[in-house]
């Protein structure tokens, strides 16, 4: 499969600012007249709806780990077939919300499945469609718990004080992955103002369009 | 976990007679005042019955090979979890018919999604709970398609004549796993009658419960 597009993945823990940025990102890609495709899991695509559909069944409180991510990773499979590889091989600019990056960090390290474990089974769900660039919005797991605390309308309560220790393993593991990849992987302090941060992102998107 | 069970898992390919062997296997354990548990994936369990039903939608023409060998995996763990796991832990005989030695070989090899690969993705999903006992019931590719047409009642046709190779390859990757795992499968030439394979795999069985 011949790929002329660039496969862009946004990425960073919840607070973060990733929904922002991915705009601010679509609409400087939008007036700079590039053809280019925003998307997320599952989007759209019926048989990956219809697994995110059996994952986010309240209902299920049995789902098991590792059952949940062999469904994110078949979910994620379909997703990649159907919408990023087309849109790829049409040679648009993929934007993508989440991709391999968020299981490990989430389901690898901070469920505690492992990172290894759970990179291996997304390996075998995208082939050698990996993402050409990953945009990794950081900010301190303290943080991104007082903005979503915000954006909630309260105060950090005793469960997201709880949540800590979840988000710093989300953190590290992110920070991990960066270090590990550093060509593919572009760490953005979003810490700072929205606009700042989404600049620097957009920087990095044009330096690899070139 | 700490498991007192036998985990014991039936293969072959269809027309081997893999259906009658294993109501004959039940019937001697039932006579022998064996606590055990006869299943099948997905077993009543209702999330890998819900999975199940997005693979078997024959709507899903779309469903890509890659994601259908997840959904089989993420639908495995869950059965083992809630139904395998308890009952060996609770001491039983457990009889699945099919289990990862079928994802490898109709997957895998004769789908060509590759035998390490499928091998990988469903090592993931059982964890530590490889079967302690795999009965494969072989018999030449012709010879299964032989027996599946009858049972249709119709003579092999152009469309079964054209899976022969498919039949053939999983046929030689079963005697792969056999040959790669010896102490954990035996092979049992499924070409005589039903109860006289049904007593070597009867044996087979036995010398496990001791």
């Amino acid at each position: 499969m011949k790929k002329n597009g660039l496969f862009i993945t946004l990425e960073g823990p919840d607070g973060a600012g990733k929904t922002s940025v991915l705009e601010i990102l679509a609409r400087r890609l939008e007036n700079s007249g590039t053809d280019f495709l925003k998307t997320r899991e599952p989007g759209g695509i019926r048989i990956s709806e219809k697994i995110r559909e059996i994952i986010l069944d309240n209902d299920h409180t049995e789902m098991e780990a590792r059952t949940e991510a062999l469904l994110y990773a078949a979910a994620r499979r379909q997703h990649l077939i159907e919408k990023i590889i087309p849109a790829l091989e049409a040679g648009k600019v993929v934007l993508c919300d989440r991709f391999i990056d968020s299981s490990i960090a989430y389901q690898g390290a901070a469920r505690g499945i492992g990172t290894e474990e759970v990179r291996s089974i997304n390996r075998f769900a995208i082939g050698d469609t990996m993402p050409d660039l990953t945009i990794l919005l950081d900010v301190p797991a303290e943080e991104g718990i007082r903005r979503i605390s915000e954006g909630r309308g309260h105060e950090v309560n005793r469960l997201d004080a709880e949540g800590l220790g979840f988000h710093r393993k989300v953190r590290s593991e992110y920070l991990r992955i960066a270090e590990r990849e550093p060509e593919r992987v572009v760490l953005v302090d979003a810490t700072k103002n929205l606009e700042d941060t989404a600049e620097v992102a957009w920087a990095a998107i044009k330096s690899r369009m070139k």
